[in-house]
């Protein structure tokens, strides 16, 4: 595609669209939105622009497929995948002014919310109504809820609430052309059609740009218990896992936490928690529903069922500050592996069971490869963060070997019915690996869907596919 | 599209396929498959072709793509939107003999299963270990897993539980060039790139044919309660629903019956029940769960919002026995209005608030019309079956006048933030009433995707777009 530089007429059209203050092009803003949460990587846009309303990134995208302008939607820039990177240069349209929760619907347990709402504020306000609105990745104190959407979000409850594809009803999108439709409708059930809806999720910005979601809420839960449990072999640890959804439980949150995990975080910050000698892995299980009886019998069922698989100690947290405490450990796991070395995040996902032997190989393919790995995450749903700690590899390794042992990685996903991504998305740096998964006939749909809705390769381009 | 009659060598090719007994032309069988469950409609179809795995399915599409000739891919033909009619002739492709349950993974909890499984085999053969698919659509003891697939069937529970759309992890489709691609991986989560899982639930055949599933299972139930109530007005049934949800609980049936339609089941079947004088409207509701004590105390909150709705009596089945007597009154309604009348079935559904509207409305445009209705169906998420009754209208009205009511109809539903269906889907009835939900650039937007997957137009055309 020639796309083309921005010219200050195009420059002159833009502000006319959105008001001189909403276009930005000062050097400072343009290393501000240079860069999302994924590695070191940087690439300049053009400019930054930032509409108010669907109206304005109409507006916006009809003047950028006019002239050739390559457009990548922002939201919160906490994406892990680079979708929110500019790598073409051209246009970053900031979804940060559309922050408007528009409507909370108490008849209908549904919001409607702007893009640019951040998701744990959206969780406040239905909390407040008495209603629970639970994706809530790791980053859910900052990352908008339209960038949850481009990228089919998850987090830790997934397990028993599911991902944001289980809660969006119906999105207005702006699409390429600059029409604006719905895709569906506020129902919890549409059967009218190719679901645009769940087409759109996790399309991460390519297809369009979500301009509003109406989204599903439930009641909320009014009680919850955490237990930490500990054990003398990772496998020991994933092999609970599933069995504690044989026994009948569905937890609202399992997590898996290497030893060397819960190290990195006791040195990163003071707890008052000790990583016992021998112990292997972690597992942090919560559960919730309305009834306390209901869940200490879980508890207790689900310590029978750790007990069965060799584990440790087994803490029960019931006061407030008590669970805090516990997930507070697997929640400084990113930040304290982040802050101290230079690391790549992998976001593996396998079915359940097979968590033991990707854990398995992946170390075998650490030692193969020379790097250090600290995996944690959502063993629930099967889905396995592997931290890649560069460490004592040598850079120019870091850079080259490196990406032939992350194929490597993603060849045992997927020898085991798994894939690349279970919820970061693909975005700019797994590209290269999207051929590990699917066959060219599979890539060509994708391609083909993506020029069905964007002829001109405006949007986000330089992600998903190659 | 110019199609092709099938000419004598094709069928030997066809025969060469999947082997001569497999490639029916006889008059009986024609006739047999020129139907599904959709009003009196019947088309014949040249041929019926029922292939056993993958690649032959793969063969015959790349047969018929070559020579372009329809493909209208069928399962147990139970539809009620006319998706398994073979509208431009051709072949019917029945994936009957494609009916092995291929695997139960107790380790992770999923079934792996051909298309022609009938939806109450899997659920029988997952209870059998103690798990529970959910997805229970009225035919359920006989419709195939893979037309629920097709037309992203529902059911009583999906209020709780989900549609199918929440259940399937994978597909094996088989590309109208014939090409076999895997949509997805076998995980609970998934963000690697557009989800062609997604896409492809709700297509109604006209995409790909699903010639394999990986459904999600999950831990069985082992309690349920069930309840009638009954009240003096629809209005006040349809507000008492809503409330039930906001008093914290979610039934894992909720389920709305007019008088008109209790009344018809009576006629049609001896039950022991009456429909006492004054009674307007009755909710089925059932709730699930692995505690008694709280199934219990859930009945009783909701006895309690019913009575704020000025429900009159209220039945508890606690027996086996008793719950199927209550049910079968639900069960037996579509058989009964069918056996007795000319009627046609519309599929609406609202925001689940809005029912009483809708209802409302329904009956206004009735009486503009000319013409009877009545309505059931799953009030829990808003999903209307509203059946119009022929009784005095005569032939001329029925077939022109008729269809502007159902097209008010729909304008009302999408005025209400609802959509034309939420469960049967669209397939050769509905594609007229497309442009009430969609403006041209949505409808352009199904197109492109349509094309981009069947460049010919073989499979399944006439079905969703007109």
């Amino acid at each position: 595609m020639n796309y083309q530089p921005l010219q200050p007429e195009t420059i002159n059209k833009l502000q006319e669209i959105v008001g001189t203050a909403h276009v930005l092009y000062d050097p400072e803003t343009l290393t501000n939105y240079s860069h999302d949460e994924t590695e070191d990587l940087s690439f300049l846009p053009e400019a930054v622009i930032r509409p108010g309303t669907a109206a304005e990134v109409s507006a916006i995208l009809k003047c950028c497929n006019q002239y050739l302008i390559p457009v990548t939607p922002r939201g919160a820039g906490t994406s892990l995948s680079g979708s929110a990177l500019p790598v073409h240069g051209g246009l970053v349209l900031s979804l940060e002014r559309m922050n408007r929760i528009i409507d909370i619907d108490e008849r209908n347990l549904q919001a409607t919310v702007e893009p640019g709402v951040i998701t744990q504020v959206l969780m406040d306000a239905a909390a407040e109504k008495g209603f629970l609105y639970p994706v809530d990745p790791a980053s859910r104190g900052s990352c908008f809820i339209g960038g949850n959407i481009a990228h089919g979000s998850g987090g830790p409850r997934v397990v028993k609430y599911g991902t944001i594809r289980d809660y969006i009803l119906n999105l207005e999108v702006v699409l390429p052309s600059g029409e604006i439709i719905q895709t569906g409708a506020n129902t919890l059930k549409n059967a009218s059609g190719y679901s645009l809806t769940q087409l759109m999720i996790g399309s991460e910005g390519t297809l369009g740009i979500v301009t509003k979601a109406v989204l599903k809420l439930i009641p909320k839960p009014t009680h919850s218990l955490v237990m930490l449990a500990s054990f003398f072999s990772n496998e020991a640890a994933c092999q609970a896992v599933s069995a504690i959804f044989r026994a009948g439980i569905i937890p609202s949150a399992l997590e898996f936490m290497e030893r060397a995990g819960v190290e990195w975080v006791l040195e990163y910050e003071t707890l008052d928690f000790e990583a016992k000698e021998g112990v292997q892995a972690y597992l942090l299980i919560e559960v919730d529903g309305r009834e306390p009886e209901q869940l200490f019998a879980d508890c207790e069922k689900i310590a029978g069922v750790l007990e069965a698989f060799g584990s440790g100690d087994v803490l029960l947290a019931e006061s407030a500050a008590q669970k805090e405490a516990l997930w507070k450990i697997r929640h400084t796991m990113p930040h304290s592996i982040k802050a101290n070395s230079v690391y790549k995040e992998e976001d593996t996902v396998v079915p359940r069971a097979e968590l033991p032997a990707l854990i398995k190989g992946i170390k075998a393919i650490g030692d193969q490869y020379g790097f250090r790995s600290v995996c944690y995450g959502h063993a629930g749903d099967g889905n396995l963060h592997v931290n890649i700690i560069k460490a004592g590899m040598n850079d120019e390794d870091w850079k080259n070997k490196l990406r032939l042992g992350i194929r490597e990685i993603f060849q045992l996903t997927a020898s085991l019915g798994g894939t690349l991504s279970g919820e970061h998305g693909i975005g700019y740096v797994q590209r290269e690996f999207m051929d590990v998964i699917y066959p060219p006939a599979h890539l060509e749909l994708l391609r083909a869907i993506k020029k069905a809705f964007d002829p001109n390769n405006i949007l986000n381009p330089g992600k998903i596919l190659l």
